[in-house]
């Protein structure tokens, strides 16, 4: 028998979170509650056999699209996490992500450009991380680094910075035309529980690595970082490409969130196993005497 | 506390799969027991457990070779899978590598070369695939493509492919210096098991984009395939990167040892997180304020 992935919405959910979770005009970061768990009913007691349930769904799905593309589908998916240091980018790449089959994931994570990315527009390499047909692309951190980190340090000057709204809107839409799904998160915690994960990763030995002192300095910038973000919203947020605020104090609830944003987009793609472009009993004859 | 993963081998194993699986000079492809479970006292009942806990030994290793990255470590790991159609490649990719992190793995499978690959040296891909410092590496076939499929249907005059072997040697060579630790697995199945596993794939309709009729032909050339496996093994396997025979007709078997491969692989770097390189306790008191 085929497998077939069971997408329908669990209980837990009073809505789809992409309803939940969609930025919608108006919204201001400074009013998100990072610590609330909108629009699922239990407990975080309740999330670790439902997430490893729909890990199963996700990882299905994710085989699905692999195999149309074998078939000649081009579509893809990319997902865009954003977020400031401790939001759980790592965490939602290991425990979510991490669900799929490697073979059709396409990781990437940007961090401080190298001198060949700087010598060239700051799409570049970008464009060179985009999964191609039947994958999962995974940008930790992207393009969006280019109008955050860049703006509030003053990489650049304003006036190209100002730009790169549209260029990036513009940019996606190509993307989407050519068939990718984007699904775009916005992972926000507190400045407080953003303290308390610093403090264990300078607590404990496995974390130090994950510890940078910039990242403290970067919490002074915390107010800039917020506008920062504002622009972001409201200026990227598109029909075709749409921001989810995601609350991610309790990772517990922020996993689940993006494991459902990407059922949705998988399902929402009406995937299908791909039909013979053989004689299946022709096959099954020359099997016999092969 | 820091998590120390337990590398050490199940009691279900009789000797560290290592040196039950390394090839021997003088053993026959021909004699290769693929229904066998060398060393392995237990059954398939006790398979899924101890994956299981194998897995979470195998993320755990991994995350402190991607950690070790970050603080200057450049080395890395290359899993290099070999084997005939269904010999279960895909599922040690999906079920073994898969249980590791994405920010860590680097995937490649290597088909049909491209025309702008046929247009370079046949190293040129691979050397491209190639993990950075703190990453597994996965090649889903291989460089060794390039002296068995193109031997077996004499793609290039034997003269070419013949000199292969020793440029391999030499590149593997060059690899292991630079602190790749390469963990060659050739995967064998009996015709009778392929048999059975094609006429699975035209059994489901799931399966269905798995199958190309191209399967059912090359069965016809298995004496070849045989004989240039033998000169892989014969001439590849080295001191500094041996090949593995892994017997494949029991999928929970191979899977476990591949498993325990990679574990022996990562053990043996003698990996530790990496000391902090800022001052903990200034840093403690700079976030107290921060």
């Amino acid at each position: 028998m085929a497998r077939t992935p069971d997408a329908d919405l669990p209980s837990l959910w009073t809505h789809e979170p992409h309803d939940l979770l969609e930025f919608r005009a108006g919204t201001a970061v400074a009013d998100i509650e990072t610590a609330s768990t909108p629009g699922f009913t239990g407990k975080k007691k309740d999330s670790g056999d439902l997430q490893d349930e729909r890990n199963e769904v996700f990882a299905d799905l994710q085989e699905m699209l692999y195999a149309g593309s074998r078939a000649g589908d081009t579509r893809k998916i990319l997902l865009v996490l954003q977020g400031m240091d401790t939001a759980g980018k790592g965490g939602i790449v290991k425990h979510v992500v991490g669900a799929g089959n490697p073979q059709g994931i396409r990781y990437s994570s940007f961090g401080k450009p190298t001198e060949e990315e700087l010598a060239h527009d700051y799409l570049w390499r970008i464009r060179k991380a985009l999964p191609p047909a039947g994958h999962i692309g995974v940008f930790d951190r992207s393009h969006y680094e280019d109008v955050l980190a860049v703006r509030v340090h003053d990489l650049v000057p304003p006036e190209v910075w100002g730009r790169r709204y549209d260029e990036i809107n513009a940019f996606e839409r190509e993307l989407v035309d050519d068939g990718t799904t984007i699904v775009k998160c916005a992972m926000f915690v507190s400045l407080d529980e953003q303290k308390k994960r610093l403090a264990k990763r300078l607590r404990r030995p496995d974390k130090f690595w994950k510890f940078n002192p910039a990242d403290i300095d970067e919490r002074e910038l915390w107010p800039k970082y917020q506008e920062a973000y504002q622009a972001v919203l409201d200026r990227t947020s598109t029909e075709y490409a749409p921001w989810h605020v995601i609350p991610c104090d309790r990772k517990w609830y922020s996993r689940l969130a993006i494991t459902e944003l990407l059922i949705e987009a998988l399902d929402g793609l009406d995937l299908a196993w791909p039909p013979p472009d053989f004689d299946v009993k022709a096959e099954k004859r020359r099997l016999k005497t092969a």
